[in-house]
């Protein structure tokens, strides 16, 4: 079960376009594309009619034609033509789905469309304001996404699994603390006096030990900003202040499957090649998280059911979010349709 | 749940010869060879001892023995040596199929054999008459049976599906007429002055528009029979007629396969150049459809149930087939052994 | 479900060091890796934390640490260090199973520890002795164990499956005698005037037919000792006789694969160019049987349940091993610990 009133991140603005594109979304197939003048619009990607994969079609000025038997189908979802047919009856449709660009990305909402609030849009600026420079990109994973979300809520993981890029010793052993914000949980770690792990000496070229904090703010259903602020130990030194925003969209794509939409914004040194070094070593470290939640998958699918997990100290923020979405989700079975708010 | 007091065709006749061929139809996997002599023999294709395909021994005379415990067994199934072992229950035995060659195919049926009347085997005779010229091939299909003849009962899909091949909008726009005939179906669609499609550009050369016509004979289980006629438009020009008959056994594999054996066969043209045009067309056009069939398989699977189909005037054909299928499924099992007639 | 009390073995030395190796056994993951002084150890490889393979992680002196985030564990399993966490609660644990080498193997015991007499692990000396030349290696099959124990208590298979290596007719048309010994079976075949199988004309120069004969023992979980032995006919030329035992540790690995240790050792011809040939020879009929089963079980679950099999004299072996099985599952699951003896 899947929070379905809430805005998500659904693709990357350039991945959309006049070539229809499939995605899978909260285990729903969705067909995207923009009409002629831009607009982006998802529909779900099912003919009514015989369940080809409406993207298998094609584009026919604004409008989508099955490519089995030339339904054609607007931006609503409603059917406008079908060959050799002369009634078409209003409950010929497919889903449609609000489909709004923002931040630069695609967010979509999968639920009731009344609710669909697009004040409730969670705030990203970070990837879309001249103050900040960002870099991002999209992985398909083939884990729930909940354990994304665990694993973002938890950086211990980094002097483990990120070793070699932006993790130390100083990760794990300083202990963060939880706070409830409403539906919201923030995630603080201090990290005084500690080594520079070695993507932020070569970014930065710190030749000391740095102060270092994370601050950790995650969102229903399944967003999850990091700021993550660096300087050299004991200094203000602003100027050599690495500070930069992780924009994680986690979207839902079947029972075993997730999307990762994430960016890296920051506000200092907008060298193109530290941009690079960002993006570089974020792809690194994201695929170092591919390969350990997509094993964690498969062991989880192995058991089938016969383990239960234990719990400590660090598992504060990602248990606070599970118990979130437990109740959002419980909330929309039972029937309030604007369970976000 | 499959008819199974029924011919099916199971295999091309050089297809099975004196290396045991492997097939699954009905869900039942099927040894085939040819005794010294010729005659083609079906046998179920699992040493009742232990498991193993009897498919992977090897031919002693007409017997077929198991490459697991040598046990042998004769053309009606029945074990006639193991080794070591004296006595031979008359119970140990493999089941055998009454398997027929007619029309240049071998027709299986895998249901009450004492009903096995090859009086029954559907008419397929332009594959095997001097007045015609018939090619024709096999397609594994990972798709249920059914969405292939519902495919093949709706030609409106030729103009979406083949509109490199054989497909023009007149073949969706003008309705089809839907009659039933006892068990049988019958679709006929009339398309007057029409463009001709690129295939029938190459094969017969026409210069302008022409009057076409498509008569779509089902039978079950799951036979259809094309006609196909057309001429220069507003002319009896039989010289210029390009008639064929699209010949259509539709085997089910197991419960998400099929077997598709097709062929074409015409009555004008001899040139061996039109045959292989032909063949080159047919294998094109129906390579489109198997992507599409293997795509609309896949997406049933993964909606699992959670999709209606809608159904407008071209579903005719196809719906009033899949009735006929039910019935005589039920029928079977319920008890008559005959169910066919 | 598998007898669980029992030792199987895990491994072959030389593959557990000081990297960890994940291995599947009783359809439970083990982790199995060496102290710093070369003590064999075995885990459960999940991590109980969040379930990451502790074999994805790394060992620290003698303990080993999870590669997510951090949590050590010691030989005994208890954790012994999480990262910022001071509490650390003595259930907190991953199960750990004695793991002991002998005959140079290692053995595993996956039940009650309270239960693992080392002097239950059976007799495979012939791997491990002075007068014997053994050879041997490791195979893991996609089938269910007591497929291979089938396999190996038949060895009718071998005019079969073994004809170009250590099969002929006589092996099939010589009948084998079957009789229980407390929990074991022994079954013997004896072969007079036979012709040499290929690989034994190889190994000693048989020129004319030999006397042959097997003694198979099968011990409870999954055991199996095949001695053969094979001199020219009517001599009792010790010079010219081909003596070996094969041993045989079958330990499942899940419900539908299983790993096949293997031995043979000789007490003739120390040769190491006939040790290459044995070993050549067992790893080609080896293969041969891993093919037979593969298929095997793929035709078992494809038919999934809808075959009984039939029996007859040469499966006296089998069957009664599949029995002595049924018995210690059964007396396991209704209590008695110890239900090996």
């Amino acid at each position: 079960m899947f929070i379905k009133n809430a805005w998500y991140i659904a693709a990357m603005p350039n991945e959309v376009g006049r070539s229809p594109l499939q995605r899978w979304i909260l285990d729903e197939p969705v067909v995207m594309y923009r009409t002629e003048k831009g607009t982006p619009v998802a529909l779900r990607d099912i003919c009514p009619h015989r369940s080809l994969p409406l993207s298998m079609g094609e584009l026919v000025g604004d409008q989508l034609r099955c490519g089995y038997h030339g339904l054609v189908f607007g931006t609503d979802g409603r059917c406008t033509h079908i060959p050799a047919q002369t009634h078409i009856s209003p409950n010929w449709r497919v889903p449609s789905y609000r489909l709004v660009e923002k931040w630069r990305w695609l967010w979509i909402w999968m639920g009731d469309s009344n609710a669909a609030d697009e004040a409730l849009i969670p705030d990203f600026h970070w990837n879309d304001d001249p103050d900040w420079i960002p870099t991002g990109g999209h992985f398909e994973i083939k884990c729930h996404y909940q354990l994304l979300v665990d694993n973002l809520l938890d950086l211990s993981h980094l002097a483990f699994v990120h070793r070699t890029t932006i993790g130390t010793d100083a990760v794990a052993e300083n202990p963060a603390t939880v706070s409830r914000e409403g539906d919201a949980v923030r995630i603080v770690r201090s990290m005084p006096s500690c080594p520079a792990p070695p993507l932020y000496v070569k970014l930065r070229g710190f030749t000391g030990e740095i102060d270092r904090s994370q601050d950790i703010l995650f969102t229903p259903p399944s967003q999850v900003v990091i700021t993550s602020r660096s300087m050299p130990k004991g200094t203000n030194d602003t100027d050599m202040a690495l500070e930069y925003r992780v924009l994680n969209g986690i979207t839902p794509g079947t029972n075993s499957s997730c999307h990762h939409f994430w960016a890296v914004a920051r506000n200092c040194a907008p060298d193109p090649n530290v941009t690079r070094l960002f993006h570089e070593g974020s792809v690194k470290a994201f695929s170092e998280d591919v390969t350990v939640l997509e094993v964690q998958q498969t062991m989880l699918d192995r058991m089938n059911g016969r383990i239960d997990w234990m719990h400590y100290g660090a598992d504060g923020g990602g248990n606070a979010a599970r118990a979130i979405i437990d109740r959002l989700v419980k909330r929309e079975a039972t029937g309030s349709a604007n369970a976000q708010r």
